[in-house]
């Protein structure tokens, strides 16, 4: 069976046992998550988190892109969220390459230019997050009273250690 | 309590009873989910997916933004994924709002000037998805040879309907 069949098997019997299809638009608990698209972390079992709850928001390294920020704005100006918790993970693939690795890969194998791309690495997780938190604090279309912090997923324990 | 003391909390219960420590970092189903950062959706529990499975990918709409780009990049470039599956989901908050309202509320609300940001929003769900699946189809940086498919998620029902 292909991996989109069963995706969907899944989902077939997630929706028999569906209850949960009256729940509004706006976070209940006022909450957004950032962090790593990685396989090993599945945010709502490992930081609690039910349907309804929390805007989780997901990239390569949990970063505070652009992209991450358009997200931010509509959480907090549309949804009112106003915490954000910004997890980055040990054992990251964001630390095993650096810009002009991935590019020289991408010329090799596709013959794509990426010289304009920043693939967003990082050599530090403690740096890396305190970088985002810094991001999400300054950006001029996010409110000043927004609560910020961040923390480190540790995935051989499965456990969070807040990086201050 | 705080939500980000409950979060710890819920933390550490699921540290006690961790048992997945020795996964591997590349997704084991070698599937990428891209989805909206909406609250109600729970991508593991809803499309099946275990802790190592898949990488997830979340952002306001569930949008192949650059950035959603640059991590299917690295996903596909450095941890081997072949599969992407483009979720969005009715109900969604970019179906309420248009690029000129948002702008003129971050003027009013915080002096900020947005006038430069596509917050992507979108009106009819049918046409983002599939506009999200040709803008990964038709990416430089992406192998010609992904397997890109599009769904719909009803957030009342909990079903998943295919966008052809």
């Amino acid at each position: 069976m292909s991996e989109v069949s069963t995706m969907l098997e899944a989902n077939a019997q997630y929706a028999e046992r569906f209850t949960k299809g009256d729940l509004p638009m706006p976070p209940a608990r006022r909450l957004v998550v950032l962090t790593c698209m990685d396989a090993r972390i599945d945010p709502a079992k490992a930081f609690g988190l039910e349907e309804g709850d929390a805007h989780v928001i997901r990239n390569a390294g949990g970063r505070a892109s652009d992209d991450a920020l358009r997200s931010l704005v509509i959480s907090t100006q549309l949804l009112g969220t106003r915490d954000i918790v910004v997890i980055h993970h040990t054992d990251c693939g964001m630390l095993t390459f650096r810009n002009e690795q991935l590019r020289e890969q991408l010329r090799q194998n596709l013959g794509a230019d990426a010289s304009e791309v920043d693939f967003l690495p990082f050599t530090d997780l403690d740096v890396s997050v305190r970088q985002d938190m810094a991001t999400i604090r300054s950006s001029a279309l996010l409110p000043k009273d927004l609560a910020v912090q961040g923390f480190i997923y540790d995935v051989h324990t499965g456990q969070l250690r807040e990086v201050s």
